[in-house]
Formats: C-alpha cells, sequence, structure tokens
C-alpha cells in the first residue's frame, strides 16, 4: 500500500512508537503468512516478486552497470569470523583449481536464509507449519534454499541510513526503526512496493573500521536494525530484508535472541540477506541520484540446504 | 560482425571444415587477446559486455520469470563426480544451519572458471602474461576469480543443438562445430553479438540418462563441442561460453588435451561456464519461442580463487 | 576361560554349526555386557585389559621392532572410497603444513569405532542402556571416542586365516566361523586371553588385488568374518575385534544388515577396528614363528566423536 | 655419552651460558645430521632408536597403566586457534557417523611434525638435503610423515621444569635451558640416553589457565624452551623433542623466527611434537616417583604429509 495509508493504518509506523514486548510478540500472529500462498508453500514472501515486478526491475536497467553486494568470503579468523572460511590450492604444470568449504552463516560470509534456519520455538515449529523433524544430518526436506534454485531476481531499494542521518554509520543505541525507513524512501524519491528487496545500510565498513576493537558477540551487540522494522516489511509486502549489520543489540526488553530473525523466518518467511556490502552501492546510488536498481541473488543450489553463499549483483 | 560477413571472413566456418593441427595450434596466435585491452587487464572476453549490451540484455526481460542453469552441488559420490562436495547440517533447539565444502572444479558442479585455472603451456603464463608464480597455495596474485565480482550480467543465447539436430542429444563422434552454432543460431532466429554469452546444449541430462555407465574418463571421453568453436566465439567476440557437456571426445588429432579450455582461458582470456544444466531453459525457450535472455552470473567473491561454484540466472 | 572348556561350554563353537536365525537374535542378550561393569561404564569389553594383560603385552617386545597395522589414509577416490580424504598442503619460503579431512567410516580408512557408533535398532539404545538422544549434531554425549583417550595397549594375536588355508585370502562363500578362529589359536600356538586384540587377517590387499573389479555394496558382499564369531569373541573375554575384511557378505539368513557390528557395538561393547593393513603384520608374525604382539591403539582425542582414524602399531 | 661426560664436551651446557648469536648459526653446522645415516635417510634423530631401545622402553611397563599426553582437537575457535578443527556428525536411525577435518600445525592441536615441515631457508632445502621442489600441493615426495608409518616407540623421558622450578609453569622471561635440563634429569635421577623421547613440561594448562588473556602471536611470545636446549638434544642423541610450550618467546638475539624448529627439524631431523599436554602424565610421574615410560606416538599414515595429529601414549 502507499506509504500514505501505511502511515495511517498501522501502529507504529504511525506514532513512531517502538512496540511494546506484547506488541512484539503480537507480530507472530499478525504477520504470519503461513497458509497464505497455500498450504504447501516454500516461498514465503519471494511469491510477492511476480512478473510485473520483474519487469519493473528490468527496466531499471538504463546505465548498464552492475555492482556486487558481497562481503569476499571470509578465509581470515576474526573475533567476528571464528570458523573462518576454507580455501586451499591445487596446481600442477597446466593450470589450477581449488576448494572452498564455508559454514556461511554467522556476520562475516555474504549469505542468504533458507527458511529452515530458524525455528518457531525450541523444537518447534519452521515456516508454514512445517514440522522441525524434516531437518535431518543430510539436509531439511522441506523449506530449504534450493527451492529457490530459480534465483531471486527483483528490484533492489537501497535505504542509505548514514546518508539520510547525516553520519558515517548506525551508532549503537540508535537503531533503524521502522518509520525511519519509510522516512528514508520518502527522502530517497522512492514508493516501497510489493516484492521489494529492502536492502538496509548502516554502514558496516565505517562501522567497524572506526571502531576495530568492537567487542563480538553473539547475538551481535552491534548497531543495526530495530525490530520495528518488521511492522515496514509487512506492511509494504517485502519480499526479503538484506542488511550489512544485522539486527541492534540492545533491544532486551524483547521477549527474543534476535527478533527479527525470530519473526521474519519461521512467521512471515521473509528471506534475510545476511552480511551485505552496501559500501559501492551506496557510492553508485549517491553518484546516480537513484536508489532502485534490479537485484539478482543466486543461492547455489544445496539440496536441503539452510541458505547459501551468495553474491547479490545490482544493476543500473 | 554479422553472420554473412563471418562466414566470409573466416576459414573453417566458412569452408565447414575442422581446422588442422596445425591451425588448431595458430588459434593461439588468432585468438589472443593479450593487450588488446591494455597490459593490466584481467577480464578478457567480459571487455565485451559494454553497458549497450546490458541494457540490451535488460529489455529481453518481458515474461518475468527466471531460470537456473545450475546442477545442485554434487554431495553424492559418483564416477563422475569422484570428490563429491561436502554437506554438514548442525543444529540445535532453535534452528539450523550448514557447512558446504566444495571442489567446484571437474565435470559435475556447474561453476565458472577463472582465468588463472589455465595455464599457456607446462609452467608457462596465465592470461595477459601474468606469470604463473603469482599461483601460491594462498591463491592466485591474478587473473582470479574475484576481479568478476561485480558479476557478469548480460544477453545469453542458448544453442540447443539436439532441438536442431532432431536428436535428443549430442552423440559421441558428432561432436557441435563452430559452423554448426552459426547454423543454429540463424534457425533460432538469432544475431550473435558482442558480449554474449553463448550457451551450447548437448543435452548432457539426457545423455546420462541414456548412457548411465558411460566411463568417465579425464579429459572426458563424452559427446560436446569441438574445437572449430573457437573460432565462432573468436568471431562473434562472445564474452563467455557456457556448457552442459564440455569438450567433445576424440579430437586427439590435435596437439591438446583439452583444447578449447586451453586456448580460450589462457590466450583469449575467455571464461567457461562448465556443467551448466540447460534442460529448463531449454523447455522455457522453447515454449517461449525465442532463444535469448538477460542471463546473470554472480560468482562467489573467493579472492584469489581459480573460479567459482555458481547458479547462472536467465531471466525472460 | 581355555580353549578346550569353551569348546565345551558353547554351542555353535563347539559344534561347528552357525548359529541360526534364532540364535543370532539371542546373541543380543546372552552376549550383552550392560551393566557388567556398572552402570555408567563407558569401555565395554576394553574393561578386560588389566594391569597384568598391560605387562603381558610388553613383555612380548623382545626384537625391538614394530609395524603398522594402518592403510594410509583414502585420499584416491575409488568405488570402495566414495568420500575420498581430504588433503590439502599450503607452503610458503619457510616450509609446509597441510590440513587433512576425513570421513574415516566405512570401507577403506583404518579405524577404530566407538561404542556410540551404532545402536540397539533404529533411533533406539546405544551401549549400556545410553540413549540415542545423547547424539547431537555438535557430537555425542556418552559413548564417545575420548574415553578411551588413555589409549587401548594389550596383547595382539594375528588370526591369520589365508595362511592357515593355505590359500592367499579369504573367498566369498567361505567366511570366517567362530570355530575356525579357535582352531588357528591352536594352530598358532596361541591360547586365546581375556583382554586380546582379536587380530582378524582375511587378506584383504590380495583379495582386491586379485578381483580389483569387485563390485563395491554397502553392507559388503566382500569376503570376511561371519556371525559365528561373535561367540569365539565373547567366550574369550576379547577386548576388541581388528580386521582387513569386515563382514563377510552373503550372510541373509540373520535378521541383520551387519550382524557383528550390531551385536558387538551396543550390546558386547566390543571396539572394532575397521579396515587394517595386516600384509607386514603377517610376514613379521611368519618370519618370528610367533602371532601374539604388544598392540597399541591411540585414538585421537575426539571429543564426542564416533570413532577416530587411527594407526595401530604392534609391536614385537 | 653420560651426563658427566656431557657436561665437560660442549660449551653452553658446562658453561650454563645462552649460545651467541654466531653459536646459534654455527649449530646448523655442528648439530647436523645431513648424511650421518646415508644420503637417502628420512628418519633423521628416530634411527637413534634401536632394537635395545625399544626392549629397555617395554622394562618400562610394570605398573599397568596408560596415559594420554594429548589435547583434544581443537574445535573451538579461541586466538590460539584461529582455524579450529571441523567436526561434523551425520547420524540416522541406525547410528552415527562423523567427520573430522583439521589443519593440525599450530599453537593447540597435539602433532608431530614430519622432516619436510621447515626447511633449511626461503625456498632453500629440506634435511638431508632434499630439495623443496618436492613439496608440491599434491603432497611431499619426501621427508613426509608416511615414512614414520610403523610409529615411534621409545623411551619417554619428561622433563617436568615446573616441578623442578617449585613454580606452576615456566615463566616469561625464565626460558628452559638445556642445562636445565640436564639438571631435571639428575633431580629426577634420569640418565637421558640414545634415542630418548625427550618431552618438556612447561606446563601449558596452568599457564593459560591463570593467564587467560595472554596474547597470542605467531611465533609464541608464550614462555617455554630456549635455543641452548638444541645442544642438549644433539649431545645426549634424543629421537625426538616433546613439549606442551612451544618456543619461548624473546629470544630475539638469534637471527631466526622460532630457531629451535629452524635447527631441529631440517638440520638435526629431530622431529617435535608439538602442543602435548603433560598435565596427567606429571601427576602419574610423581605418584610413582618415576620419570620414564613406554612412550607410542602412532602418526596416521598420510601420504607426503608433512606431520599428523596424534596422541601420544606413556605405558608405565
Amino acid at each position: 500500500m502507499p506509504l500514505a495509508d501505511l502511515e495511517e493504518h498501522t501502529m507504529t509506523l504511525a506514532t513512531r512508537t517502538p512496540p511494546t514486548a506484547e506488541e512484539f510478540t503480537d507480530y507472530k500472529r499478525r504477520f504470519s503468512n503461513w497458509g497464505r500462498w497455500g498450504a504447501d508453500d516454500e516461498f514465503g514472501t519471494l511469491n510477492f516478486i511476480t512478473p510485473d515486478v520483474y519487469r519493473a526491475a528490468a527496466a531499471l536497467v538504463t546505465e548498464g552497470r552492475s555492482v556486487s553486494c558481497a562481503n569476499p568470503l571470509a578465509v581470515t579468523p576474526a573475533p567476528r569470523n571464528p570458523n573462518p572460511a576454507q580455501h586451499f590450492m591445487r596446481f600442477g604444470p597446466a593450470g589450477s583449481s581449488d576448494y572452498i568449504g564455508v559454514s556461511y552463516h554467522g556476520f562475516v560470509n555474504t549469505h542468504i536464509d533458507a527458511l529452515c534456519h530458524m525455528w518457531t520455538g525450541p523444537w518447534d515449529q519452521m515456516y508454514n507449519g512445517r514440522p522441525v523433524s524434516d531437518v535431518t544430518t543430510g539436509g531439511s526436506r522441506s523449506n530449504s534454499v534450493d527451492r529457490w534454485r530459480d534465483g531471486i531476481v527483483t528490484r533492489g531499494v537501497l535505504y542509505d541510513v548514514p546518508r539520510f542521518r547525516g553520519a558515517p554509520y548506525v551508532e549503537v543505541g540508535k537503531p533503524v526503526h521502522g518509520w525511519e525507513l519509510a522516512d528514508i524512501a520518502k527522502a530517497q524519491g522512492i514508493e516501497p512496493r510489493p516484492g521489494d528487496a529492502v536492502l538496509v545500510r548502516s554502514g558496516a565498513e565505517p562501522f567497524f573500521a572506526a571502531n576495530p576493537d568492537f567487542p563480538h558477540t553473539s547475538p551481535p551487540s552491534t548497531p543495526g536494525v530495530h525490530v520495528s522494522a518488521l511492522e515496514f516489511l509487512y506492511e509494504t509486502s517485502a519480499a526479503l530484508l538484506g542488511w550489512d549489520l544485522q539486527e541492534a543489540g540492545g533491544q532486551s526488553e524483547y521477549p527474543a535472541r534476535i527478533g527479527i530473525h525470530e519473526v521474519a523466518i519461521p512467521y512471515m518467511g521473509l528471506p534475510l540477506l545476511d552480511n551485505t556490502n552496501f559500501e559501492r552501492l551506496a557510492q553508485t546510488c549517491a553518484e546516480l541520484g537513484r536508489w532502485e536498481f534490479q537485484l539478482t541473488i543466486a543461492p547455489l543450489v544445496l539440496l536441503g540446504g539452510t541458505g547459501s553463499p551468495v553474491n547479490p549483483i545490482a544493476v543500473f
């Protein structure tokens, strides 16, 4: 729905007030998409990407240039990268080859979360009521990333929070609220549309450059996005959320460890695109004066997988 | 150049005669792109993908649907998959995660070859004269896949050889020659253009379904593409070659182990997209009556890597 | 007990008759060691290795030489090695290092099975009544290999079946029965003793040399040991069973997939030392005219692990 | 030679003076064993383990008990463990199995260094003059760990430095010198003998317990052994050196990064047993009042490998 309507119809977006703990808990009911696209659905909010959305996204390709939204596979050990990716080379007289291995979840590798990644509660259920017993050491029998093998191609919209705030990065204690995303949309001249890939730049790279010793915790205490953003995602019928910094730390008033993950994945069926790098994307958007583009996410076809490392490509 | 001109100007395409061994060897000189885009170039034929090519590719998105060109990551041991990918799951009360490890080169996993993958000769040189001493166990210092981090977005053209031949798949002993690609282009109503992703379907899936016990060898003895296709790629200024079956076996008259690799990568600087799956793509093309589409290849950002597993996405 | 007594007291050993299916099933009751060494025991038949056994084993070191009983870590793909071990090197100016990764269970890598490896039945119980819910993707909370971190040091006895039979290897259809082990002991001048590592050589290496195309199946159809050997192991209070060929194929009359594993591990608590190489050991024994020696098995300390690759060392 | 002679004949041991930088450099000549056991030798100081040494070691087995000298495979990320071992479980109805992968060199996993691990200088030579070009991404063609597949079985002697010093652990700035090892031998009633496994306990576990935030560096700045110990190892004809803390930090006066490694491995051909855990061993020795025992090290048979994770077993 249009932003104007949106702000009248919904609570915290309209009042610019964070949800109470009770309201947050009620998100799981309000924003649930179980059954919305049929009992067998495994696409969740990717269903919002209709043929029209594809076409509109392609129409944004006018400059003829593309930009990666990915960090390099993180092979270097670091506090935020406790299980570094493995990269081994082989070579002989005629050429070279290599092996790459990665536990891509976590806080450094750019990846997409499949809907089997997070559950509604301890050993409870997956999106759309799938049983967690579907998850085995051989892979998940439902809600796995291979369902999305045909890729995610849609309009990407960069919500450049530091630029909006006139700050180098989102600071601790100043999380990105849902209504700020609405404000940024307006400021950037964007009308949120169903099927959008909502890409929230908090400025991970400048944040860590300025705070090299920021202690790593899990769940993260880094700055980032507030649970109130869930309402924005739901009300605007977003297809997915991408972010360079994940959930903002310091939201202990909510009965959740990582509240956005816990609502978005199992209830909304909304994929998360974690640990992106939006620095060059932000520069490109600023240079061109537009914050929308065609975005392609091409998960590896990992049967039964809980997600995939990806290199999301923005095309202008 | 237009097909008509092409056929007049070039030798084997015009005469429909495979190159002699000497002519093949001369490909390394004739088709070399060293220095063509500067002494420091690491993009090779991807340089053909100009902004106009981007735009023309995006203009092909009229249906609003996408199709994967990837096989699943091959975790199941098989003669053609002697080093299966590793997929390990972890799960606990709240959710699941996984590890994926893969030596993606070989004959089963869909991947793109970087220009450090094949050299001009034993311990000789890489594309554009880079020294093979750039290749270390820590990765390659040049011609590595991370150079292409912004993705490859261009027009993809499917050359559906079995459809053209009226056969289920390309047979052993009947390799796909360069002039047949020209014929297929005509039959499919396609004008080859600079920057094209030339995607040659030999019918890998039906071939292996019909020949389940086909012996695996390295280099492969499977049916596929003839070295004469190099001329087609060069003369049409193709950006890359994708194929579901690689080099046709039985080309022992040429002084090469895998002649297309050996010319395309180190001399032409032309990336190869190996082990694709074009079955659903071919169905879509036939259904829509067109064999061109927007193609996005998004290699993982593997610093120093010799390539990347990918899931190429065709958008109609 | 002495062999003479043994043969009088027990059924199939005495009568040289394979157990019926019912008798085999009853093995699970007859040979169960649950509770025998306390409710918390995780050592199983390793409890037979008393200080006296240690001392007697050490007393066998008179020659001053040692022999490995291990195959190399199997990095080469093969039908019997569908998931080859991974060995990756790194090197720089000053030296080299490497990575080794291995799914060591299966039919090629020499390894010891921990007592969490096989269960009494589908999702049923582990040795000594431990619940299979102890097994998680983070490791097993009980019956794991790290319990044996202090190593297994005992008398090893090689039962050289091909030598006894005057054949190069055990043939398909002629499995090694329990009573044949008793015969071999006599022929080799050995009195089986509690705490022995019973090492049965079927001649894996010459078998596969003579039968290079022997089809690999799982469970294996290779020649090897008959379930009747369980009685010998139980009655002689063996500490463990090592073998170069595992269970003999063709025992379909028993309600088991791999009957020795299914009784030895979860009921007897008897570790299996799989995929040994006894060729050089057999030569040494023959040369020295004795088939007993000190044997040391030193499992890696893999917390929660289901076993470990090992290199068992026989010392004469 | 006897300790008394030793102290008369050698310089720094006799004078209790650390070597000068020049004397250290001369170690490479003085202590070189190149050619000592033939031009093809790949056993180095393991040649000191003669049949008599085997027998004498076995004669130490009087108690009938064994103790591991290994740390668990380090799967938990930590500053000292930047590349944690990988342990993945699989399970199904009938049982469980697992995968273990490890870059075992470094500062946490108990492992033995093969003689291809360290070279005489940048891209120079390996022990006994082998060319470093023998080292390939497929493994090393010489001086690799598989040469020692028959295991290392010898007398182990624990040099319990903290006990000797009356301190919980070796402190920074107070490295273990060669003459202190001679003193400890005397104090413990041990005569060093050719073929000994010299096991130096610096007290790694109590050190890290007391200094949990001790910064990890490479080369390590932790307390440990002084390069002067090389003379002790050479003059006593030790077979190998095992240690729970490696080289003492703060030896910058010597022209070496890790001086003991750089002399012991490529010049002496003396294997290093890194990152042992001697806590329970020390308790056992103190309890029994003796610091010698049979020690078995059983490297995995890793063809071309630069070492192996091991679980050294001490038997009393």
